[in-house]
């Protein structure tokens, strides 16, 4: 296959006035708090395109790399309605003709993806050929042979396949647990329960939603959040399924599983994680996500988008240890992942998330679907 | 072995006017609103002694009793300074020279036993030989192969081996949860969660919490609780092991398992639970003790002891249907394990409790002990 001539020189060269801002941006770590953010005003400093928008979570992919310093160039969507209404949110963004006129455009740095689930890894891969850095949505890897394919052809092209996993990277309330813990307000950590309850309403959902081969199955497609929560608050490298489990408990009408689980254990520490499509119509949110951080000298406890009955809207942390229990503020949480991302693709590093980590949580929620016992009540 | 004659008719006679006191009580099913309440001030319905006193759950035990109709008789401890202070604590009670004296004592219906968890089987199966019913603190049972005898005693002797499951019986929030339940208020239950984290403050366990063969496993001490809970949400009545782990991540210096989990599947449906031995200084209970109940329709959080910078006090129940999201008050529940046990007592009855449920709970405890992984780190 051909490679394009991008590379680490042309980019910088054209990158150049990015590149030169980029200076004044101190190397920051992962959560850290009250680091400079760049601002919408900015000059961008990557140029990037679309390709694939069937999942609504496109919208706030694309908002994330602007925010980090990223130009929305171009986008391809196949599907006429779907690329209307998304050129009426991007207007600055032109509608491309094909897919190759994006890959072949050497001027983009980044390929931004929410394709049909299934369709996201042989995009990617493609993308990577094409000498571009691809960030996904959730799930971004769906077998363990795209898995395969996709770390092959990432470690020869050496360009980055992200996926957003915006349970942890687009919520502040769960970063500021990740600052606790990195701070050692829960000593060791030993486990994570991440759960992950989702508002279903069916009908608004397009036909891949309901044909596995398509959206992966309920582990694959949700849990990998949890994955990629457990791997971090345990500073796991290394993962194992020790058990899981899928069913589907009141959609039969649907091909889908509508409740999922499993027990996993890393070199970091152990976790848990549910996830299910039963959010209630009374919540005011698509779900009443939560994490347990249980460390060796206390515990977090993270309600992500509501604290039932009581405090209101979202991001909420609660932190307990051998001096304190108390709430913990965390709407000053500064959103970092898009500006490090753009880093990352500038500088060729690895600060808004390690490619193998990247991998591993895919991993991780591929193994517990594959491995997953079907528990479907008769 | 020698039967002692107690039997119905004796019973009856030996507690004749309770019994007739008991005609006005009308019959109740578990943890139903704003029934009868029978105090302290009315006649006893049975008369009880307590053999073994070695964990402090004996008091709320023997209130329990009391509450419900119990006269304390008598009791025996081997520990001359435990038993001092118990006989401070409940003056009425005369201190018995032996086991003997009370298992001979035909005017006793009842035991309630806190002895070390491994004699608490041998003793409830020489308790039932001799006619009498037996109350034991949890866990109850801390082997198949005790399990498997005081099964065959229970058959023969057609007595009641009870165990206090607290964690559901004596919490208020928990029989609320439960009444909701039964209303259809989140449809079929599919899942539960139970959390049972506990303070350790190792300085005050005597020897035997430290030594397995004597307390068990955190499995079968504590997650006895939560399979006795997951047994009775779901519905279940048959049920097993997915997968378990048990774990000593911070007490290298004491033989104990400071951390264990499972996941478990019934004919109801499927629970996770976890529990430990972490409960930071800094909470006002010694643990933030949840459940959460997925159903259907709907779902709702437990929080037992504490709503963690929230509320004030226990028994917090929080709601959530397609109808409402809501926090319900439980703090007018009424506990009534302790008069529906001593209506078993006199009446022959299951409506505290079906023995196959408390054995099953105990069961799947010990059998998640039994397959449970040792995964501390080292």
């Amino acid at each position: 296959m051909k490679r394009s001539g991008f590379n680490r020189r042309s980019f910088i060269r054209n990158t150049a006035t990015a590149a030169a801002g980029m200076l004044i941006v101190p190397s920051i770590s992962h959560g850290s708090i009250g680091a400079p953010f760049i601002s919408r005003n900015m000059k961008p400093r990557i140029r990037f395109s679309v390709i694939g928008i069937n999942h609504g979570h496109i919208n706030s992919q694309v908002e994330t790399v602007i925010e980090g310093g990223g130009e929305f160039v171009s986008f391809y969507a196949k599907e006429p309605d779907l690329s209307a209404a998304f050129a009426k949110r991007f207007p600055q963004a032109k509608v491309a003709r094909s897919i190759e006129e994006i890959l072949n455009d050497k001027s983009i740095h980044l390929v931004v993806s929410a394709a049909i689930a299934n369709e996201r890894a042989p995009l990617g891969i493609e993308v990577m050929r094409h000498g571009k850095d691809f960030l996904a949505d959730k799930p971004g890897v769906l077998t363990l042979d795209q898995l395969k394919d996709v770390r092959k052809v990432q470690k020869e092209t050496k360009r980055i396949y992200a996926i957003l996993y915006g349970e942890r990277l687009e919520n502040k309330a769960t970063i500021r647990a990740g600052e606790l813990v990195k701070q050692g307000a829960i000593g060791k950590v030993i486990q994570t329960i991440g759960l992950g309850p989702h508002r279903l309403n069916a009908p608004s959902r397009p036909a891949w939603f309901f044909n596995k081969k398509q959206y992966g199955g309920i582990l694959v497609d949700i849990a990998t959040h949890q994955c990629d929560q457990f791997l971090f608050f345990t500073g796991s490298t290394k993962a194992e399924v020790v058990a899981s489990q899928v069913g589907n408990f009141n959609h039969p009408q649907y091909e889908m599983e509508d409740f999922g689980d499993a027990m996993v254990k890393g070199d970091g520490g152990t976790g848990y994680m549910r996830v299910d499509w039963f959010t209630p119509d009374s919540l005011k949110t698509f779900g009443d996500t939560r994490l347990t951080v249980l460390g060796t000298e206390g515990y977090i406890e993270v309600r992500k988008n509501v604290d039932l009955a009581g405090r209101e809207g979202g991001n909420h942390v609660f932190l307990v240890n051998n001096k304190e229990t108390r709430y913990v503020e965390s709407n000053d949480v500064e959103l970092t992942y898009g500006r490090l991302l753009v880093d990352d693709i500038i500088n060729r590093t690895e600060t808004a998330m390690t490619q193998e980590h990247c991998f591993l949580a895919a991993e991780l929620a591929i193994r517990a679907q594959d491995q997953a016992k079907n528990i479907t009540s008769k």
